[in-house]
């Protein structure tokens, strides 16, 4: 019995899409397989914002592992990755070492925080149940602080988040939906919270369509978000941030940053000796490490440059799932002996992004463009369609988003 | 119309069964009637160690004054007393000033810091709906960062309450309920919580009855309470507390301390040129003050001895509500013309503190002692008594404890 070891690092969309196809696809003298995590769950990036925002539990968003993952056939580690070291092909966990014969790297982004002065350390950022766990819980503990303050302190009610991309865009769309429920719950006035959106570029959503941004920026605007978009944040402070447009620079104060501005690959990848770009790896067609023939990279970490537009593709949940469910069927082949490896080819289906409480804009497949609760619905299908394709009827029915109409 | 003022500071048990009273016995011609108060609410101090538990959410605890004051008949002014000014008869409020010919002074307590070094800025009391839902936020909070550190930080999930007197055992028993869920929202193992009592007293609940103390410690010592008797808080640091017993000291990582060892008499009084003590006066038998006939005190800064035990009455609800009953007679008898008023005969009627989840101890009039259940049954029937008293059956309904079962 000379079955490889096949390891998989990171279960988020990639890992766990490549591990539940590889546990049906090899029978077990076939392969071992291996998953390893930090925690016993996975969990759905692209809802992590509603959790931040403090409109949608945690526990709807997070998904056991073991109520995916076939524990019999896949062995199951839950600890950290350390490091990889693909000269002796082996992978430090923070509690042991493994050994593979074929290594899935599925490790997840990280924020890239482009050297702003005090973002480290001052900042939040939505990349975890973790940290997305946190942010309600500051924003609900800086509203219950301002009513026990002698003197008014602003920076307890403004919310500041940087970067109108997808995941800034959508945070401030929930965010725009809970503040009112924050009100009430901590005796504030509405009309003394501020929801600030700041944003280098010159409009949000830089590359969307300009008919969906200019509906999205008109309902959110309508609800109170105040965009500062062509502005730079040059500093964040312990109660307040520097931000400069058309070199005026201006102070808000505010205990609660957000930053979502910017993703990079993970710091480990980097340190593996790869030829990384901002922790990304420039992967082959088939999505190996040149020179590793051994290694595929899923997810976040893997670059893959777009030949229509010369620009890498961006780190989405649909590239990493459709990338991981190659990766699973050229690991059949090379594990039941075979070489010719096929390319990986993204599929885009559009993209559609979330504004809260049933709205969405969206465009898909034909370059055709939704609106409101169309696009909020669509969002929901996506959504919906990858649980099934992750867990079957039983984890869709468990975790699906069926309310249409609101949440 | 020569109409005499009555105002009444605060909207406490004192100040608004006097002026629920008030509006009921004197005719719209007799006197004029003003409350103030600060918030536009009235709320039961006894039950704020469940907000700030995060066991009973605060709208359960606070009543809408408009709902049981009668606005047509009373004057509410929702604004902060600043000072009163017994000489010229007149309170000054942050926005205005009024002018009384008979005050009733139902201002609550404050905490009693003793001198500790560090206890007013790091450690939190439970004294108003505001402060005790900044403690249920504060632990949500510590909780969510738990697992965000990089390092174990112990003080996060170290909550300590200093004092072992009615409302620091009450906490106790509420937060022993709450730590689980806790523990479960926040992914935190529950062996790494702990709750810690310090007392100063070499027993908790001191003066309450031996059995029924230990009935208490049993119980919430089972529930995972340590309890340090005999032991001084010596310092309040931002992250850790000091504490000596028997001259061994030693140092306790927290960044939660909820002080409930102390209360004394409002400091407004004090600075009103009155003798007090501590922030409360010494009334005379009919709850005036010495030397001002026009001013009545109920509640918290009314010092009476108790000539069984030489030793003054607690500021407790049930006093501040006779009192107050005893000061509305007394005001119809002088707005209608008579001198002779009635002294106040306290009517001690039994002591029950609650353990949490169902199970309480007390005493009761024929020094019956309760314990578990039937205590946490009596504890619910004195609060609904109170609604019953303070708005008649609407409010009892609204806001009373029914489930005799559990909370």
């Amino acid at each position: 019995m000379n079955r490889p070891n096949i390891v998989v690092l990171g279960a988020g969309y990639g890992g766990m899409i490549t591990t539940t196809r590889l546990q049906k696809m090899l029978g077990a003298n076939e392969a071992n397989i291996t998953l390893v995590n930090k925690h016993n769950y996975h969990y759905q990036t692209t809802w992590l914002h509603e959790n931040a925002a403090g409109t949608l539990h945690q526990d709807r968003t997070r998904i056991k592992i073991s109520d995916v993952v076939d524990t019999n056939r896949v062995n199951f580690v839950q600890d950290t990755v350390v490091s990889i070291q693909p000269e002796e092909k082996k992978v430090k966990l923070e509690d042991g070492e493994l050994d593979y014969d074929y290594l899935v790297i599925g490790l997840g982004f990280e924020a890239e925080t482009f050297g702003i002065s005090g973002l480290k350390e001052h900042a939040f950022s939505i990349t975890n149940i973790n940290n997305s766990r946190l942010i309600r819980e500051h924003i609900d503990y800086t509203f219950a602080q301002y009513n026990n303050q002698k003197d008014e302190h602003k920076e307890d009610l403004n919310i500041v988040v940087g970067g109108a991309g997808f995941t800034g865009i959508e945070f401030v769309g929930e965010m725009a939906n809970r503040i009112p429920e924050l009100c009430e719950e901590y005796d504030v006035p509405r009309d003394k919270v501020r929801l600030i959106n700041v944003e280098a570029a010159p409009t949000v959503l830089p590359g969307f369509d300009e008919a969906l941004v200019e509906y999205a920026m008109n309902l959110l605007e309508g609800k109170g978000v105040e965009f500062k978009t062509g502005t730079m944040l040059k500093e964040v402070r312990e109660d307040s941030i520097l931000v400069e447009k058309d070199e005026q620079q201006e102070v808000i104060p505010t205990n609660t940053v957000v930053w979502a501005a910017g993703v990079r690959g993970n710091s480990i990848v980097e340190e593996s000796g790869f030829e990384t770009m901002r922790g990304r790896v420039k992967v082959t067609e088939d999505l190996r490490v040149s020179g590793y023939d051994d290694v595929f990279i899923v997810g976040d970490c893997a670059l893959i440059i777009n030949e229509e537009t010369d620009r890498p593709y961006p780190p989405t949940a649909q590239i990493a799932i459709q990338e991981a469910v190659q990766t699973a069927k050229n690991l059949q082949t090379l594990v039941r002996g075979g070489d010719k490896l096929e390319g990986f080819v993204p599929n885009l289906q559009g993209t559609v992004a979330s504004l809260g409480e049933g709205k969405a804009i969206g465009v898909i497949l034909d370059g055709k463009k939704l609106f409101g609760w169309t696009a909020s619905v669509m969002k929901k299908v996506i959504d919906n369609r990858y649980l099934l394709k992750l867990g079957g009827i039983g984890l869709l029915l468990k975790k699906g988003k069926f309310n249409i109409f609101t949440k």
